[in-house]
């Protein structure tokens, strides 16, 4: 079945001590819909500017990404973001965010997304995110992304938000954030009485929990040897997973989303190997399998 | 088969904002060797003086753990560490280490342990783990436990250390201070070279890895909703671990360690829940095998 990814569609420039590497293509919809791919027919929802390069238009061709959904504002400029690296590659700082067309985007679902069964809303401002959902009526399910940032300055769009969609995914620290709970286990069971069945927190190179009607699942991360930059790991990793549940026939979604978790985080291992989509846009469905299966192998006991 | 744990054998006062809880039974060699005791013949070396209370002498001999290695200076006065949490319970910071016996023990190994096969050197100076090694020439299998301490003031005596022992169990903090790499699985790589044919690293609540020369293995830490005080924790998972891999009448020493770092982490995880060994002491084996199951289901697919 098909996936509907929407997030942002965006630029990214990002310095480290060694390298320049200005205008990658990023956003979160990106990562996520080109993640997807690997597994699933996926849709895109977007907008981008005129500035937008017909290089990065053909590499969602080649992932056959259906742009249906990209918008494009021809006098408008492409959500940029720009980032710089401290000496020790362990800290990122923003140094620019420019919204451009994304700042007053209304999306409108095409009529041939209208009956896509799974649907990420990635990371994108939850009014967006709500205005989406609002065209979807008949997905089967939902997952969610969200941010610090709409924690902090959009809090009520978002708890509106939980009460629509089936799965939320969140890194830890944002989960301790949404339900003041530093004790990431009680505060999955706070984050459920807010609305998801299916609740996932990310914790990068630490794995993932997901916590749902059937219990807690604990997922390792691959194990990188190197880390050249995480930027998009996080939508790389939902867009994988949403992109795997989609594809399965058979099983329950509770049993589904496990597999679908390793597989995320696979594709995600890949993003953080390269600058922006540089290495996941060179990687192949069977090295992607071939890494699952490793992870699965590192834990069996 | 049996183990020998040496180590400290302490008191601890740990403030909280909620409740005091003055001169526990603690130390890396009375967590580590209950935990061990759980699983296998357990022989205990420390040092206490003429304050350490008969209530605690019978707890070891509750849990079977022989004492002919506990050293007792009647005119001196037991290792005191005392703590204070900080109001979210988050940070934990020494209020005072009285070092008392324990800064001149020379430890002598009693004849009946001259022959365990099994040895522990839990979280002490080095000085005094080389100590014990130059005795143990029986010994088939050998961890040492170390803390950011001993690297920063014995770096020289546990480098040393580390061409002595089959095994190394440290925190990630340690292991990226140790080989200065913030990569922990290149850390692993580099602390391989410097000698132990194992290396397993804590990462508390996220759990652990471990790196053997079949590579590595990830294992999760059993989910608490509420951790009262994590004091003890790592000397539980390792006293744990090298018990129930003592215990193994079959199957190689890796396939073996990775069942035993389940087992560990079970302890470890009722060590949380309560202040000093209270918890942990009042646990059932049947209770740790029902916990390792559950850990089991945990991270299934």
């Amino acid at each position: 079945m098909s996936v509907l990814v929407v997030g942002t569609t965006a630029l990214d420039s990002i310095k480290t001590p060694k390298s320049e590497n200005p205008l990658l293509l990023g956003g979160s919809a990106s990562h996520a819909a080109v993640a997807a791919s690997f597994f699933a027919k996926t849709q895109l929802m977007g907008v981008v500017g005129g500035d937008f390069p017909t290089k990065y238009v053909r590499l969602f061709e080649k992932h056959g990404v259906c742009l249906k959904g990209l918008d494009r504002v021809k006098d408008g400029r492409t959500f940029h973001w720009s980032g710089e690296y401290e000496v020790n590659m362990n800290n990122r700082r923003t140094v620019e965010t420019v919204l451009g067309v994304i700042e007053h985007w209304q999306p409108a679902l095409p009529a041939a997304y209208e009956s896509t069964p799974y649907v990420l809303l990635a990371n994108i401002s939850p009014s967006v995110q709500h205005r989406v959902l609002d065209q979807v009526s008949k997905a089967k399910f939902i997952i969610a992304d969200t941010m610090d940032l709409w924690l902090n300055i959009a809090l009520p769009d978002v708890l509106k938000l939980l009460k629509r969609v089936d799965c939320l995914v969140l890194n830890d620290s944002e989960a301790r954030q949404l339900v003041s709970d530093d004790n990431v286990v009680s505060a999955l069971t706070k984050i459920h009485r807010m609305g998801p069945e299916y609740v996932i927190i990310k914790k990068g190179e630490h794995g993932s929990i997901l916590s749902g009607p059937k219990g807690l699942f604990i997922a390792p991360a691959y194990p990188l040897r190197k880390v050249v930059d995480p930027t998009g790991a996080g939508d790389s990793f939902v867009g994988g997973l949403i992109g795997y549940l989609a594809a399965q026939k058979s099983g329950s979604i509770e049993t589904n989303l496990r597999r679908a978790i390793l597989h995320g985080s696979v594709v995600a291992s890949f993003c953080c190997e390269g600058f922006g989509l540089n290495v996941t846009t060179r990687t192949t469905k069977a090295q992607i399998l071939a890494r699952v299966k490793e992870l699965e192998k590192l834990s069996q006991f």
